[in-house]
């Protein structure tokens, strides 16, 4: 076993993930054939492995990527895909999940990788990791493919909680800006409201409040605030985060999501169709596989907890070893970057600014 | 002129729209080449025309097609997109939109039709042919491609209004259920509630609620309730017909479209990259006008305005001739079927079995 902490080891300035390797639909054969192929690309990645000992240990020694870079805890129990959040808060402890996100907890690892349950590793990560100083609702980020330039857009929350006030969206744009900094290296984030028009008398009246506030952090959040943005610009070039509540953010994310499934199967059906598409269809195959590359949500894979203390990746469930892989390259990047520091110092700040301006307001006679 | 209304005419039998030539992106061009070619395909319909008669018919007179079966009725003015929809029901007398929708109020066309702005349309539709009794807020009703075998699905509300209580989400299913069985001929068509899961216990409160009730209006609304349903599921095959509130389906249809905007972008990329992908692409090209045809939405251009007493199809501002036609078509069908008595119909009823079951509640001393 490596001693992942031992800075003059072979891990030296290695960084490392923690992985839940059960919970998953294709349980941690998927999980370990993923990590390998992550610890091959990838020289400078190493893991701690969370479940079953004897039969991670008979998988781990298949991959002979992982020698000497994958420490394997024991955790007795897993938490099941229908489990409610609440049952598993209160008899969670011995299961993977706990342990991957004690790992992080205790500095120990970096980043938390899951495939597991989505309410209930948030429901461990709030209670295990805490929130961040200045967050109420911490939130689900993803990554949607955009006609942006560098290919992503960041959205937020798509499902940590279905309510958010005016107060949590503005957190979301600091944590989603964050996000695309860190994530996608774009020095200045633009931040668009998603809301069912642009104009401005558009829209439920919480959203008018949450839009002025968004606004008026930008400076402290280092984003540029573009306004109400619609559906169609989720895809789009408008923007590149679009912050939303969790209970729409999710309806979005999965009408998009089953919107790319459908055109797949009609494509394949348009192709099998008759002889001669049979033969363009081979014909067009690199094609079509590049275009598979570009919108595979499997590529995509990882939704990020923001708001914690320490980051946490969910996988899909359904995640394969190329899914997992890609959501372990989501958190070895956010890792590298240093990422949980910078949003916990860019949220403190703002926060700060927010208090700052109550005050002078309030030295002012409350004029605003 | 022809008199849409002469029984022993030439136009015995035929169905008249009403049609806003006004208001829409590209002008009344695209608008007349539109019903031209839906007169050319469609020997039993006629249409009432509105807006400016000098270039109207002009534009009337160059369509074969439309000779004998297209009267012109002159109005001055045209709502213009960014007009709130409030000033529009103060000013709107004397516009196109208005005489479009008189002319439906005077029994003189079955359906109105208009690509113009879509909330002075509502607004102006609900002043003048008022509410279906029974109905608190009418809804737009959309087909979306899907993987059921009748290839779309019905989601409403995708924008009327951005609230829903209960009660609304009921009569959404009611009429839902209602459009599906007349507009894409389904005997019993299985009706879904929009949430973040299907599980019971997920979502807001107040879905709950609508839950319980849309599944007590089973029988009466001649439907089958399915439960919760997602996202991935409005283009799915889980059910026919998708509830939501207008904010979240307006946002969800929205993300649908630019989805797919980005794929068929995507794929055009992906078939210019190499000399063997362009002529890949050349072989291919009736497979790809294969995929192109199911998933366009010009095809499936046209929101239904539900609740009214007159219906009234909104179709998309930016439609061309072809985005026209196919909401001229889908207009003549729900006119053919004699959807809006049959709704007034079923709405009715669920509303007096509604009482019915409260009267006999109130009769058993409350008890359920």
């Amino acid at each position: 076993m490596m001693d992942t902490r031992d800075p003059h080891g072979k891990g030296a300035g290695r960084i490392v993930i923690s992985v839940d390797a059960m919970g998953g639909d294709r349980g941690p054969a998927a999980v370990v054939a993923g990590i390998a192929y992550s610890a091959h690309k990838n020289p400078d990645i190493a893991f701690i492995l969370h479940g079953d000992e004897a039969e991670l240990t008979r998988l781990v020694r298949r991959r002979r990527d992982l020698a000497g870079r994958c420490e394997i805890r024991h955790a007795e129990r897993v938490v099941q895909m229908h489990e409610k959040p609440s049952h598993v808060v209160r008899h969670g402890e011995g299961t993977s999940m706990w342990s991957t996100i004690e790992a992080v907890r205790n500095k120990e690892a970096t980043v938390a990788v899951s495939c597991g349950n989505t309410g209930a590793l948030m429901a461990l990560s709030m209670l295990r990791l805490r929130r961040l100083p200045g967050v109420n609702r911490p939130a689900i980020a993803c990554l949607w493919p955009s006609r942006n330039p560098h290919g992503f857009n960041v959205m937020l929350d798509v499902g940590a909680d279905i309510r958010a006030d005016s107060e949590d969206l503005l957190q979301y744009a600091l944590m989603g800006a964050a996000y695309a900094r860190n994530g996608l290296a774009l020095a200045c984030p633009r931040v668009g409201l998603l809301n069912v028009g642009t104009e401005e008398h558009k829209g439920r009246p919480e959203l008018k409040v949450a839009a002025d506030r968004i606004a008026g952090a930008a400076q402290a959040g280092g984003y540029e605030y573009v306004g109400y943005v619609e559906g169609g610009d989720i895809p789009g070039a408008r923007c590149d985060v679009i912050v939303t509540d969790g209970y729409t953010g999710n309806i979005a994310l999965k009408t998009g999501e089953g919107t790319a499934t459908l055109i797949s199967l009609l494509l394949r059906q348009a192709f099998q169709k008759t002889p001669l598409s049979r033969v363009a269809a081979l014909l067009a195959l690199p094609s079509l596989k590049r275009l598979q590359k570009r919108i595979d949500p499997r590529r995509v894979n990882g939704g990020v907890f923001l708001g914690l203390n320490g980051t946490v990746v969910k996988s899909h469930g359904s995640a394969d070893a190329t899914g997992v892989s890609a959501a372990v390259k989501l958190a070895f990047r956010l890792a590298q970057s240093g990422f949980q520091d910078r949003l916990a110092a860019r949220v403190a700040s703002a926060v700060q600014s927010g208090q700052d301006a109550t005050q002078e307001n309030e030295g002012n006679g409350g004029a605003a």
